[in-house]
């Protein structure tokens, strides 16, 4: 139980360290009979492997997945799925200088005092270096969700405190900082570039919207959807915050201007005039577009001079050299839509139970069943 | 499994709707030899029962609760602890008039579409008044906690656009905002009215401090204990953002600011000399004190009139009258630390497994046993 | 977590001790819609309750169910459904003397030496007093099974040595045996209350059968459909032996005896012309009659003088006087109906899922889908 | 959540076809700084591994395990555990002429109704191949146990109708069929055989054994160790009955016979003198030795012409030639063993949370402390 599984259907489980011999994960319950290949999953781990900018660190992986079972003949057959993706430029070395100092912002001295023991080889597990074995997940959750007509899309919207104004979806993936904003593309660039080179990181926050959702996700009490969402968004290694719709903002609104009014659209559907809520109420989910944000620090790894500790309790100065990313939030995205993904497609999958039961069961007022196209 | 349980050694289930005969809760988890009495229970639900002050709903429940199993003389014995609360100042009647409206901001619409039939007394399951069970477990939990020296506390650090700026502990519960800061209380409670008078409501932030923590406690990836706080505080009812430690104001900072230096301390102890990461880092307790932070919507339940639908998808205005909060944030403060409380007493007991067994594994490192007095 | 729970979607939480306040559980993951009022539930309580007759125990409790949550207008709501009854002729103080004893064969000693506490009235959690949570439990999941064309029978086949022959469905309940033989009822009974006089007690066999059922039922490799069946029924007090289809007999026959021949029904239903495999292959069920076996031990509590130690590590004689059943069996029959009741109600809304999924995703190979009216 | 994990701390989920690229699990909950190496494991995978000898299946397989992560310079980390078998001897073509028929006793038309998909190569998920898995884990598990002072150790009991009469534990492994008396083994390999050579296959029996077990393993209600243990053992795809200590044999007996008297050893530790409950009561270990037992099947694969039907409802004949099992319970016994000490090792570390938090709150009853060289 401790630690390496998400999910209550659509239920996920990880393993692997940085620099060990493999990373990978086992997902049960997704659907039969859903066309599945390694190429869906090759793209979103694209999106998130080292190497691919100048944003971002160099080390070299290609983050090649391969399906050891659960698809036959291209089709997942409901039992367990297995994704395999080995390390490739693993560089344990690297660590050596490092191995009896605990890095600042690092899990070095907590995994030391929770287990006795650490592998110090690049954050070991702790490494952010798990995160693709997510993005693989959340790719197969995304063809589940493809196919009911969902569709998850991650962007950053705020980086080294500048902040994207304009929301062109369409321009996200053609810039390395995968910022909505075309005007704020190069100096998010430019300012990543001078941390970089003074040897610190930056911060900024990553934004994820779901659209095409199904009203009735999600479920009541401890369930409700934002609560499984913010656990799998602050799950991520560097996330210190998390919102829903219109987040922490709300702290200053009055109820009349927070409430969402109720509509009837053109087409004859509920919806609200606004979505302050985010898409949820009451911990389900209404039918407007999810839209939850994060917080992602910036990076522990920097080769600015540090006041730390050692195993010997004593004081030292430490400076973490190597390959890291100066920014995390651009290669985060990928990953915060994955957590979205799985979170969804679990749901989503609890949800099919109530549904096929209705066949069954039918609803009590005659009203409900005109709701039954927001379904 | 479908929403109504929390925590996975110490696991709490619970039920009840606000207008139902009763609400309450099981414990499972909770170690055998703690005394427990019912007046353990009752301090933190008086703190969050409604009618308490002018800033809170005028229904006047005592939620008195009732131990039915799991305590034999005083002690607790290990198996499934048992309280009950019966509702006494229901009435359901003054629902009707809305029964066939959605209330904008409730799940009156959103449980509807879910299950196809809704219980229109008060919210049902969704309404806040669940909260109180979770008051009731969170206390027992918190028995636990201070035992082993860890103290939850939990104050109003915002309201209605006024942020407390100083932290005077042993204010916090003289006054009926439960503001830390005595200079802002009179202001609060003035601002709270006023938006009641004009038949509106406001939010808010409320802040959660642990004290005497011990390292070790969360686990690695998916159970960060982030990851656990965020999902035990985005799952109650008026929550739409989480924070820990410094929050979303990590996004404009570099590492080199972000970054806790660690050192050692007087007594020989490994500490960080800021806290920016809110006693936690790689998702594990470092031993500094954890804190979180949450941000409380105005309630959803105003007088004023406000646009909606009905079951027939027609449109029609909205007055909610009645007996409800202006404010939910001060009547929050327990529920936070409930939340809190539960997740870490989860964590401890998770953590037990390790620490008996590094009696017969030991520590790789002799280093490792150093660090023994920060468990 | 630690053991009062059952199930994932259908999940049951139990609480209560013999001679404490009242027992009680809650149940999630029921659908909603559906009809459940008190006396739905009642009816198999009466079936398990204590003083029915003459092989049963004299403690008078008349087991009234209350609902107190999860159900509005008579139909259940989605969210968690809580029962509650109260003890009514507890008498602790019949225990006081066998306080420093452990009475052989009951949890006495592994509870005090496992919690470091025991409640010694009447073995409190460990009594066989909360198996009335089971069968209320039972009743709800009953009504879900029933409303899809399932049912669950169970009956005495062996008692006190002697076995029933022949399988007469509709007389077990009009006898005090529960057995389904009209011709060994008079002896049985002859033979429990013959070992009654004697200061003793007698074993027997319950057997289960699920009739109406589904095909497609459990899930691979360690969720089989016989394995969540024997988890439940183990779990009941006296339960020594679990069996399934044609159980223990299978150790001296032959494959070719064994495998139960696939052949087409007049309906052209796929059906076995035998059912040594009980209704299931591969773990998933066929379609065919579920049918389990339970061997229950004869009752520990006898009035016979036994041979014992104390709580000083001293040896003692003890007699165990008080109200006792001198046989188990024909009270466990609901019981262990509402077990396995559970189970094909957790499996079958797990199944949903697939079958909902069906309709976005279709099945591989057309030849699928000519089974669909098995489902 | 479907199918694949087994555990609640010490929890572990497998993936993997019989004819795929590979099979394998990752493992969840062990505790760190235990050694473990890839020859721990291996070991009692060439236990289980096909063509071992003449009463098993030809299929070569070496079953060499790799471990991929959450080991680190032999040591256990904390985090999770994978581990990885590639398939080397796979012949999915042997099996396309059997694709669109239901071979009788195997999960070819359940797991086709289920999903609406099949993978024929074998049995795919459905196989016996997935207990190579199982093995795997727990001989994981065995590392923990021992270190404990636990041993489990299974046989074959009974075979083609044969029945062991003696126990000499150090020959089990020093014959094909895992029999422990020396007389019976000749006839037992000569009953195999014939079986085979006539085309068919034979059933049995297997018992498993575990000593040095500490007191206190279990939990209330649902979570007895026997309903676990049972859980574990009816979830091996051959199993068709389980009985703990003395199993059925107790529906003949009266409780003055079945009850076992409480004694103090020659060391002053609290014993039973007859051990029909199987160490244990109550659901909870009484540090006896805990003996169960499973009923298995004859392989369903056999050689002689039985009936069918096919994917066309249409009935046909069939042979299933091949590389099979004349016999099971010989290559099963490694995994009874396995599940036995997976179930056994989660029991332990469950147990461990209440032993911990024992130092701060200790026992009620000064009665209890004296028990404690029992834990």
């Amino acid at each position: 139980m401790p630690g390496s599984s998400f999910g209550r259907i659509f239920r996920v489980t990880t393993f692997g360290e940085s620099h060990g011999r493999a990373i990978g994960c086992i997902i049960e319950g997704m659907p039969p009979n859903i066309p599945l290949v390694e190429e869906d999953i090759q793209g979103d781990l694209d999106r998130r492997r080292p190497g691919q900018s100048e944003v971002a660190t160099p080390r070299q992986e290609t983050d090649t997945v391969e399906i050891l079972s659960g698809v036959f003949d291209g089709l997942t057959m409901g039992p367990s799925i297995a994704l395999l993706i080995r390390n490739k430029d693993s560089r344990p070395s690297a660590y050596e200088d490092l191995k009896h100092k605990f890095r600042p912002g690092h899990a070095d001295y907590s995994y030391l005092v929770k287990y006795g023991i650490r592998d110090w080889r690049g954050s070991g597990r702790a490494s952010g270096r798990e995160t693709a074995t997510r993005v693989a997940a959340g790719a197969v959750a995304k063809k589940l969700l493809a196919a009911h007509g969902i569709t998850v899309t991650g962007y950053v919207s705020e980086l080294a405190g500048l902040k994207a104004e304009r929301l062109e979806m369409d321009t996200i993936e053609s810039n390395i900082v995968r910022c909505p904003d075309p005007d704020k593309v190069d100096e998010m660039i430019a300012r990543v570039i001078a941390a970089r080179d003074a040897g610190d990181s930056v911060g900024g926050v990553v934004e994820v919207r779901v659209s095409g959702m199904k009203a009735g996700l999600g479920d009541p009490v401890f369930d409700k959807l934002e609560a499984r969402l913010a656990y799998g968004i602050m799950s991520i290694g560097s996330v210190k915050g998390f919102e829903v719709g219109i987040g922490f903002a709300c702290k200053d609104m009055n109820g009349s201007e927070f409430n969402d009014p109720f509509t009837i659209d053109e087409t004859g559907k509920v919806r609200t005039t606004t979505n302050n809520s985010g898409g949820i109420l009451g911990g389900i989910s209404t039918g407007e577009d999810v839209v939850v944000r994060a917080a992602i620090r910036p990076p522990a790894s920097i080769a600015k001079k540090q006041q730390t500790v050692n195993w010997d309790k004593k004081a030292e100065d430490i400076e973490v050299h190597g390959r890291h990313d100066p920014s995390i939030a651009p290669r985060a995205v990928p990953v915060l839509e994955a957590m979205v993904a799985m979170t969804i497609a679990d749901c989503l999958l609890i949800q099919d139970v109530y549904l096929r039961e209705r066949e069954t069961f039918g609803t009590l007022h005659d009203a409900a069943a005109i709701f039954d196209d927001e379904l």
